[in-house]
């Protein structure tokens, strides 16, 4: 059995998010965007947001399929609290081949806070500390249900809340100390505002900027239109070892970016 | 080689969300809980949302694989422009075994828009016109760039762009109407908000509820506090043959509720 820390085979990252609430469209899935922009700044690439219903099969699946697809952290979210359909420690339990079994360090954290509520432990409030074996629980620092994470073939799993306010805390408390220690690497991006010219028309310079440049993550959104002009924002990534290197790569792409679009202008202009 | 039109194997859906902007949580992906919601509400079952990268290996895979999990609708959002990372149509040509050609009808769509704005047809322009054969182009009324849809193993493919306002239109007047004729059953949803119950002590009544009415969709939600005293929402959903209908059984659940509640408050008196 290995136990909750390890190495991360790669820095790819799958989010699994649990629940029929995002499935059924009721509940926007703001905790998988949240995450995603969060893992993207310390240098790791999200390859897959899955929101999958409250089914053993489903949730299952989707942890193998990330650990075959050698994603080397798999975050999930949701499924941790009290009711029938909160199931997500036995479904990891058993997609990571482990037994679940009562968690003495988690089942201290939730009798701790419901005796500062003055209440006592129930089935239901039992259950919320039994956790894969080999596992580590996870604060919670706002609700009652505690995280865990642990190692399976080289991917670290955590497991957090749905709730977001609960979610994003253990998050930065809990999560992003260990991942950052596995990664060097800083995202820096910008945006460049370029008015007056169609999507359609830029697209061929964005093109070559994204051949010339195929380490750096380069793309145009269409803004609407200012005046009357259509205006694109023209998104440029780096990861890079530093703020500053990565600022310079970005530098490079934007002069190229202006060049391409007055040799563009030239053309029409003499045709 | 299938026509676009056929009737879907399953009401099962699949919505697969293609972008990078997604996965780098620059963008939150309201399209998928949108169109979640609204096939939710004619009938439809909502399996997966799957945020995948601009990628072959990647969109083609989940294609694939909703195929083989007995969806018998699959939405693509995104990846429909004319930038060399809008690959869409010619993944899912891959996908669904065929190739990608010009479609007269999209071409047409296309010409038209930009002769409406005095601009000529481009290579890049000409681009979002190749679709996959025996697929119909869906019009973009906001837009420039088609949809389509295809029928492949008795799944029913749509691909929307992801510019939400564009999606939406093009889901409301070319997707809606062929979804709606393949179902007769409404979704009906209420709920109920249960105060001085905390979430642990409402759980065995909520399951024994689940148990009781497995064919309707029941959950919790916990929503803060209230002067001091905790607030849970218990959602109620169900698909019936019509409004009336759902309303009744809904009806039958939350009498059950209120039962329960009763009989455990006096169990609690009496102990």
């Amino acid at each position: 059995m290995s136990t909750g820390d390890c190495s991360p085979k790669t820095r790819k990252v799958w989010i699994i998010n649990i629940g029929t609430e995002l499935l059924l469209g009721t509940t926007v899935n703001t905790n998988g965007s949240w995450l995603a922009e969060r893992l993207s700044s310390i240098g790791y690439t999200v390859e897959r947001i899955i929101i999958v219903p409250d089914r053993l099969e489903d949730v299952a699946e989707e942890v193998r399929r990330a650990v075959e697809k050698n994603a080397g952290v798999i975050i999930t979210t949701g499924g941790l609290g009290p009711t029938y359909d909160d199931s997500t420690a036995k479904y990891v339990a058993i997609a990571t081949e482990r037994e679940l079994e009562l968690n003495r360090e988690a089942y201290g954290m939730v009798e701790e806070k419901y005796r500062s509520l003055g209440e006592p432990m129930t089935p239901e409030r039992e259950k919320m500390a039994y956790l894969p074996r080999g596992s580590f629980p996870l604060r919670n620092h706002l609700g009652t249900a505690p995280g865990f994470r642990l190692c399976y073939k080289n991917t670290l799993v955590f497991s957090l809340p749905g709730v977001p306010s609960e979610m994003k805390l253990m998050y930065e408390r809990e999560v992003e100390p260990i991942l950052k220690k596995h990664t060097q690497l800083t995202r820096v991006e910008r945006k460049i505002q370029v008015v007056g010219w169609k999507e359609s028309a830029l697209a061929p310079i964005v093109n070559q900027l994204a051949r010339t440049f195929p380490h750096l993550y380069i793309k145009s959104h269409p803004k609407g239109y200012e005046g009357g002009s259509p205006v694109i924002e023209v998104q440029i990534t780096a990861l890079s070892k530093n703020t500053e290197e990565g600022l310079r790569e970005i530098e490079r792409v934007r002069d190229k970016l202006w060049e391409l679009m007055e040799k563009e202008k030239g053309n029409k202009k003499g045709s």
